[in-house]
């Protein structure tokens, strides 16, 4: 896989707006509100009345989640400049994703979302200045001690490539049950090397006593090939499979594709932080979400999604992989086998969704840059 | 006129990058360079080893000249620190157009661009960072004191909207030579206004010392109805005109409508800035350039692009013209109408162009943030 195909997987293109509008994610943004509040509430005191504060989302997308957090940030900072009696700071928002992202789209919802974001707080807010920062943030994509907070969210489980070494993973499409020994560890250390680079460029530029939060779509147990985190790629490996019996797909382009992504578990990501040695831990928590976000969602508060996408059958997983998916397996096997695969996926995953309490589970980590 | 409509006017929509492209708009660029690197080397010795620089363009547009200017001052500043045996300066880049700019269309060019420009150099250049940021420049768009350099092409002709009490201008489409001399006025008076608001948000945003360096499509003549601002819009009027005789175009609907740009005069320029106050003029130039550029374009440089469009019956100028007005007339007399529109003006302008010499004319700026 060329790091050319990687660009499509932070919701530059095709439907990525679908992924970035999930109920899973949405989901998962509202469970890891608490840590943001504590966070933002504590950068906040920290700072002695911060004329300025600037903030960058890393691997925003395009969709209706993308400002979300901004709008949580702005919110949370004006009500205690409210309760203390502090005038509001000026805001500098940093909006990034690849180049393949759509910004076009983002930047036409700024004027909006800002009238919206008044609206809601009831009075005018600090100054407040968007940008858009296209690159890949395993480089360095703001100048030195620029930041005072970062936020990610189920971006970081992407590599930047597929690791070297995994020739011998066959039928499989990302790490599975049957996946060798060797591609295992080759998974893992590309995490390593990516997360760790990632966490090198971000000490770069976040002021000291900054804070940064990122959610990673992972796993709790310690075992890389338990189902948490590799279910649902094998249900996708199983269609792929099935489409190869049948003669759709060769055999050899099946044993050649697979998925750039690594969902770590807890210890695999505070040893990470702890090496790079920047930042000091703050919070580090699991959490999950059901494929089928509304197994547990709130109903009351989103009623309209709620009846739009009830027992569907699948049909909601399988379009938010869909999206996340549908570049890599266009540039690997083509166009034409696309509406297949995503027919029988979506079949395979309604009969486990119907037998079994599927999850994606998320790791959260709280970091503070230290001094 | 609504805002909405000048939305499209900084080369957001359809053509624009045409506009962007034009041969006018580079030719402009290669005859303003002396006064940016007047500018820009003043700029880096006034500075104590900079550190960091921060540059922003203000209406970049998305075509080939958007990343000129910046290509240009990384290369004189990268020269310098050679020269001087300096450190490489980090650069900040601020590329800004109305939200309608294509800013994908930018952004996925910027990795090839910096590539091209480290060949061009010939060696690595300090770190920089691109942002895209969506905005009137008629308004903040950057905190305080954070640019160094401030450079604008070819944008700030462009009104905030059609000035009001100009219903008596009837069949002319800006002022012309049988504008009443309220309408003249109304005009002016709206240049004045946004003018002045420009200057008091780029003095907020610049850092004492910064340098500013501005082009606007203008005139040379101190008469605001002399023919070397409006006469490119009296020829689009004929045609408009015309088309009310045969019956195309109800006559109402050319009275009312009428284009929100201003050509200043050198003096009504350099009466703002002393107005303001803010800053110091270093230069204040006019240049011309023929409609049709290759008049006097060098065509040993652009050998391709001369064999393109020599002898090209008016083509290039309606094109380019074309593309910032075509949203405009749309928008107010529907899309019936374009292309006979653009055909007369065609043929117009390649009549006018055979027996006159006709020029633009543009009025260039520098100035220095003063302390």
């Amino acid at each position: 896989m060329e790091v050319a195909l990687v660009l499509h997987m932070n919701g530059g293109v095709g439907d990525a707006s679908y992924a970035n509008n999930s109920l899973v994610q949405r989901k998962v943004i509202c469970l890891t509100k608490p840590i943001r509040e504590e966070a933002i509430t504590n950068l906040y005191y920290c700072n002695t009345l911060p004329k300025s504060l600037a903030i960058a989302d890393l691997g925003c997308s395009s969709g209706p989640n993308t400002l979300f957090v901004v709008s949580e940030f702005i919110k949370i900072v004006e009500k205690l400049c409210r309760e203390l009696k502090h005038k509001s700071p000026e805001y500098k928002v940093y909006l990034n994703d690849l180049p393949g992202n759509d910004f076009n789209n983002i930047f036409k919802s700024l004027d909006t979302f800002k009238e919206k974001l008044c609206d809601e707080i009831g009075s005018a807010i600090g100054p407040s200045y968007f940008s858009g920062v296209p690159g890949s943030f395993y480089s360095r994509l703001f100048p030195n001690r620029s930041l005072d907070f970062v936020h990610s969210s189920y971006s970081l489980q992407w590599l930047s490539k597929v690791p070297e070494g995994v020739e011998n993973n066959r039928s499989n499409i990302y790490i599975g049950s049957t996946s060798p020994t060797n591609v295992v560890r080759a998974y893992y250390q590309q995490f390593q090397r990516d997360f760790s680079v990632f966490l090198k460029c971000r000490a770069e530029e976040l002021v000291e006593g900054g804070r940064m939060v990122l959610t990673i779509l992972g796993r709790k147990s310690d075992d890389p090939s338990s189902k948490e985190g590799c279910y649902i790629w094998e249900l996708m490996a199983t269609a792929l499979n099935d489409m190869v019996l049948q003669g759709t797909i060769k055999k050899e382009q099946l044993d050649t594709f697979n998925i750039p992504q690594y969902t770590p578990s807890p210890s695999e990501v505070k040893l990470e932080v702890l090496k790079e040695g920047s930042f000091f831990i703050d919070r580090l928590e699991v959490s999950e979400v059901h494929w089928n976000a509304f197994d547990e969602w709130n109903a009351l508060e989103f009623e309209y999604e709620r009846s739009e996408s009830l027992s569907d059958g699948g049909y909601n997983v399988a379009q938010c992989m869909r999206a996340v998916a549908e570049p890599m397996l266009v540039s690997h096997f083509g166009e034409d086998i696309i509406e297949e695969v995503f027919s029988r996926y979506q079949q395979i995953l309604a009969d486990r969704m119907s037998k079994e309490k599927t999850k994606f589970f998320n790791v959260t980590i709280l970091l503070t840059r230290k001094a």
